[in-house]
């Protein structure tokens, strides 16, 4: 058994590379949205052409990066969503309800703060985990059936 | 043609009383969540049991909520999905996601100050509206074809 | 047995009237896109504000036109998509593709004269008819056994 | 991440092979319908036996296409819909109708005097260009984060 | 609870009628084909016009008759599929078939005779039955849990 | 809203007679498997022919109910599924199951002795309760809003 | 572009072994039903036991057949099913309307003899052939757009 | 044809070992659960933080194994559900239910006391096997043809 994960949310911190880090050696195919955050918030115009208009702008690029969010969610057996310490991250809960709504397995990471908040988004987790390393070890739990320590 | 809407989110303001007031005389079934703020965060443990941890307290009403939920947005046609001023609104981002992958044709209300942080989330919908009215008037015309004024 | 059916198409003619006329009697809900022209291509920026630039003027106005699409086609058991002598229909196509893949019973209505143009469509119909009245006659056919004559 | 893309319309110049050249070194499968216009209409006759009536002739060619074109959609996680200056282009349409009914990532490729009469195609879809090297740069974009220039 | 019944296959005796006479008082709709053999083969080009070649005349007609089964079949709870005596019967097997693949709850109606050539019809069924009144004592059962005698 | 509710599993209490007289005066439709152990048990030779061999007694009557159960489930918005305190119970276990794979939502009901065992199925349930007063105080609130007391 | 292509039908003369020779160089992948007729009458109770019953022999044989035949099925882009002259071959046609139910691309083998009584299942046909070369030359037109001669 | 296989249910005979021993030679992927029962009952605490309460404890490590038995199943042709000797098992009956839902073929393989027990889980299945010696020579029929002996 194999899996794709696809690490949704936020784009600050280096939780990705914990992750994939903290899998090595699993057969795991991890996809993630485009990280660089000026050329996500561009990619619409810089390739499609200008828009004078914000919301425009902002709307053409959001279709464009919806390509690869929709072909890593739909390709996914499970699907990780880190909410950060600061931003409103609609676009990682909406992912975590598009993940849901598609019956992918989800792993939801944050820290005890947003727990009520984010008690929607939890209770249509398979788990739920405060570090990273705890994601790699449930990956590598479903994968060999080994426990850390 | 008649339509079944689902007006998720904000749960402060009367923005679905406009849209209802609004949309009077049309063929429209309106469902929504449990409003009653107080009812919705311990429904869980009112019926199912008193739980000592805040985390399972909050996750068993997240779950018996998520039965209205989820009945709400499957029956419907159209998901109309409001950003109110405060607070983080990911259980209403969530609820976005959810109706996107399920096809459901997705209007999203939000005043201009968080444009640039929906963006994701109006990518999906097919009607951005400021104001509850726009909301009434956007059902109007798709159920008689008339514009307003 | 009743049927719903979603008449779409060229909106220039009253050849969604010869089909309801000539189904009087029949157990069928028809359904149909705004057909007043300048109602369609504007709804979006009437209700939900003005767009200079015409391409975002027309997208408004279209996407807000798909919720009403979407519907009257999602619901149909059979979708009749006429092609008429002039303009390019695109969206009829377009509808026509869409109905077919999600499992519509398909019927095309248009003149000798787009034989070739349209073999593709054609070729995904269980009908093709060259007047609305046999439209009718198939519907009629379809939930009573009769035949015309 | 890899993607399978889809190549749709027209068939008069060389916008696919401006793609496909422009996306070299992606890791991309692309596929189209058969391009051979005298083959592509002949091919039910040749091989399932003359037709004297130059609808079923038609058809039956139209038929054997829709074989390589169903499969061509339904393998696509992208697909791309050109549509020339010339020509009703209904097939292209309907692709288009039918990709997008299927939930297929959808990028239309037209020339700004086809705004207008495409207005519902461009509203189902998450790019609109006008340049075959617009939907390379696209491609690359999602498959890399890389943005040209 | 209520149930959808299709009623699909031999044309030549009153099975239909015994079964619709059997569940007198239950809460069923019954579906069938057309059953006027004569109306069934000639009502493609009745309606949309004649075929000198025989092939196309069955195909239009089969075409629209594909309308009402695959709308009967669609609705259905239950598809009752009888085999007679005679004639090939092709029809009855594709839409046990495509019943099947629809997960529909399939009841197979056929003599002892038919018993080794029917198995992997049978094989797909929930209930096998000799007599039409057998088919209406399951449909009474399952709706009200009452035995016959 | 309504809610259509299947109550699956143990048949020796009156459970199911609790939850509808806990439930009156809700939109709810009820439904349920045959609850007549004999009849349920037997139904299958009862109707279709007498079997000399016990597997295949069984197998006919379990196919007949199948019908129901099918239909039951496939209509329903949420499941609930009751464990007695005796019995194997697998076609409830069969039925949660079931009921989870189609996204239905599930409410389990069983004593705490069963809580290790059922783990799993506990697991796929947005609510578990101990008694059926329980499970109707949650079909009100999802209905209502309103809590007990 | 490659194909999964499952040949189903008859078992008594060599039309699988012609349209892979005719077929050969193409990136097509064949399956079958297991055509050795004893092997696949007795599989059930040669594995799981006797039965005295003739019913439940060829029911427990057709129940295992069905996992490889839904599986073939499952897998395939195009279904190609033969009937030839002799028996009543319903297994064939319950294969086509499997194959139609899921969308399939299906293509139909069979002599003039059997038009009229196979019209129902050309009519869900995308192509229909007389002789197994036609089927290779179909399939060789589909992958690589060149036509026979 | 190969085929990915899940075997699910019963973890304290070695019944697993028999069937992969016994398929050896055949194209076959093999999956199950966690068999390590401490492992399987701990994962959740042991890797997202420790539980007092007995229920939630078991909770946390069903949901983290669901994410290995949803993806074992979903990406199955052919479910194995294996009932022993002792316990609930209702797990095991759950995963049948499951894997039903979805349409994979279901094998099921249980001693002859159970059969009454079971009646409603073989009902479903496709194959009834009291050893795992029967399951081999199933899956090597399926795939090969062969019958043992």
């Amino acid at each position: 058994m194999g899996l794709n994960v696809y690490l949704s949310g936020e784009i600050h911190t280096d939780w990705r590379e914990q992750i994939i880090d903290g899998a090595q050696g699993l057969d795991i195919t991890f996809n993630s949205p485009v990280t660089d955050h000026d050329a996500s918030d561009d990619c619409g115009v810089a390739i499609l052409g200008e828009e004078p208009n914000k919301y425009w702008h902002d709307h053409k690029g959001a279709m464009v990066n919806a390509i690869r969010t929709r072909k890593g969610i739909a390709d996914a057996d499970v699907v990780v969503v880190r909410f950060g310490e600061k931003y409103k991250q609609w676009n990682a809960a909406f992912d975590a309800g598009y993940a849901a709504a598609l019956g992918k397995s989800l792993i939801v990471l944050h820290g005890p703060d947003h727990q009520h908040a984010l008690k929607e988004v939890d209770a249509a987790a398979l788990a739920v985990a405060e570090h990273p390393s705890q994601v790699a070890e449930v990956l590598r739990y479903v994968l060999t059936g080994k426990l850390p320590g």
